[in-house]
């Protein structure tokens, strides 16, 4: 049975959210009423609102911050903000120049963010959206509309939150997030699930030395399960993947995250990093910027997942504005 | 068995070294022929040099940087590193006004670095040592000499690294990181063991549904086992335990840190650090800062402890000043 420290399950989010409070309210606080945080002085820009389901952190709640997202929308575990929660939120840091949502594709995101966005608009507060689909083994490339968001959420919301920052108009910034989504590709690997606050049990479990490879953020199923390989080999498989997906080649450049999802330790991450190093400086593939931590995290399943973003000169620029909030700095 | 990301147990931590500097390379360099990272630039000061056994990344390795450490000695997964790593890698950042050791206590490293201190005084490089022993649960008050480092590392090298930044001489950089040393205490909680690379089986396993309470950061055994209490009830057991310790009352000034053992999610540690800060406040205690995340992991390991530096003038004006490493930045 996995044990956790909570008091309720049910009490989770909410708990969570006046514990990050208690150390970083100076510059955060809670949306009245509903279950999202927002930055305490709100910013003459296109609003950047994020959200989904708590349990991921520091995504999404956590990646409010200056050059990133104004606030976010957090639902519980594993689970959707509901509409109004979004229209709160949203409403609570519009400075009168629309709303950018920016948030994994998921179909109870998509219909609470679409129901809020309806919401919002006959409020009077235009928004734009963009739906982060970047696990390509979650469809084929023909139904890239149907893939989820993972780890990539992390590029587009640093983008969009530069983007917005840097003064562009909702149109102009949500054209850059989308340009930042177009170009963000992650694949991950499963080893051990996790179980959701008051559950005895983890979400799904693997046979002994067995990894399932594509594994979602939710323990959705991925493409295949095999015995665990090295982590060399286990890169590559990674690697190997992405590259065919996204055709990235000599004399691109790219900025890559490899990415925790939750109990996998940053020396198992940056033993892969060293690897995703070693092919893409062997493919001849510019690197821009690497990071590696969990930023996407599924509780605390073990596991990891690579993410490439493709870099245009536009991108990088945004890319390379500082941004700052307690988890996520650069 | 537990399932690890790694191509041989052996080479975890040079690999994960190389994957460091493949993300971050522009800042810091492995310190030639030796297990050791330093920063590329010698700064004209005192050097702080820390080390200690590889497995509790972020620390130490991941606080070099700007306000922190210079250098760092890395043994392998929880062992020390030998005298001549630890003589190279302080050799690496003098700057000819001496070496500001700080690690935890442990008997390893405590005769590693007593031999690394002898050969730098033989090499006319003075030094002076601060060991972090701020685990009340692993000693007495009377033998406080005989306590474990745990989180508290965390404090301790961020105000030695302020305070040799600030360009104290070796003997106030010594005095003020010790008086940061005896002005930190911590307790941990352990709910699930790690595995070292390349063993199959946790060091250590817990009953069903039982905690240890004061658990070292290699499994050391603690005080006593116990069932798994709601957060909130388990966050007083802890900050009972250090108010008792530490006589911290009405009016004192305390910076906390709530850390994370490994596998133990963000949410559940703000979870305690709600409660950690109810304590505080209905104590009267002023809170300057609070910290939450895993920055002194044991592997993977389920848990996670409280730390408590209580303050005066002088350390606050260290702890205040700006610092920077990719997984640690204030």
């Amino acid at each position: 049975m996995t044990k956790k420290i909570l008091n309720s399950p049910a009490a989770c989010p909410s708990q969570m959210l006046d514990g990050f409070l208690a150390a970083h309210g100076g510059t955060c606080e809670r949306v009245p009423g509903v279950s999202g945080l927002r930055v305490r002085q709100v910013r003459d820009k296109v609003a950047l609102v994020i959200g989904g389901g708590s349990g991921h952190e520091p995504m999404f709640t956590f990646f409010v911050g200056d050059g990133l997202a104004d606030a976010a929308a957090a639902g519980n575990v594993f689970a959707s903000p509901d509409p109004n929660t979004i229209v709160q939120t949203a409403r609570a840091v519009d400075a009168g120049k629309g709303v950018l949502f920016v948030y994994g594709n998921y179909s109870g995101d998509n219909l609470n963010f679409d129901i809020a966005a309806e919401m919002l608009e006959e409020m009077g507060v235009p928004t734009r959206t963009v739906r982060v689909w970047d696990d390509v083994a979650s469809a084929p490339a023909q139904r890239i509309k149907d893939r989820r968001g993972i780890a990539g959420d992390l590029f587009v919301i640093k983008i969009a939150g530069a983007a917005t920052a840097a003064g562009l108009s909702l149109d102009e910034a949500w054209r850059v997030a989308a340009k930042a989504r177009d170009g963000v590709f992650s694949i991950g690997v499963g080893l051990a699930g996790a179980a959701i606050p008051g559950e005895s049990e983890p979400i799904f479990t693997l046979p002994e030395g067995e990894i399932e490879f594509g594994l979602g953020i939710h323990g959705e199923p991925g493409i295949r399960r095999m015995p665990l390989p090295g982590a060399d080999e286990l890169t590559d498989l990674l690697v190997d993947t992405l590259f065919a997906e996204t055709g990235v080649s000599a004399g691109d450049r790219v900025c890559t995250c490899v990415n925790g999802l939750g109990s996998t330790t940053l020396m198992e991450l940056y033993i892969m990093n060293r690897r995703l190093r070693q092919r893409l400086d062997c493919a001849g593939v510019e690197i821009h910027d690497m990071q590696v931590g969990s930023y996407v995290t599924s509780q605390e399943m073990a596991g990891a997942s690579i993410s490439l973003l493709r870099l245009d000169g536009e991108l990088a620029g945004y890319f390379d504005r500082p941004c700052s909030s307690p988890h996520y700095r650069r």
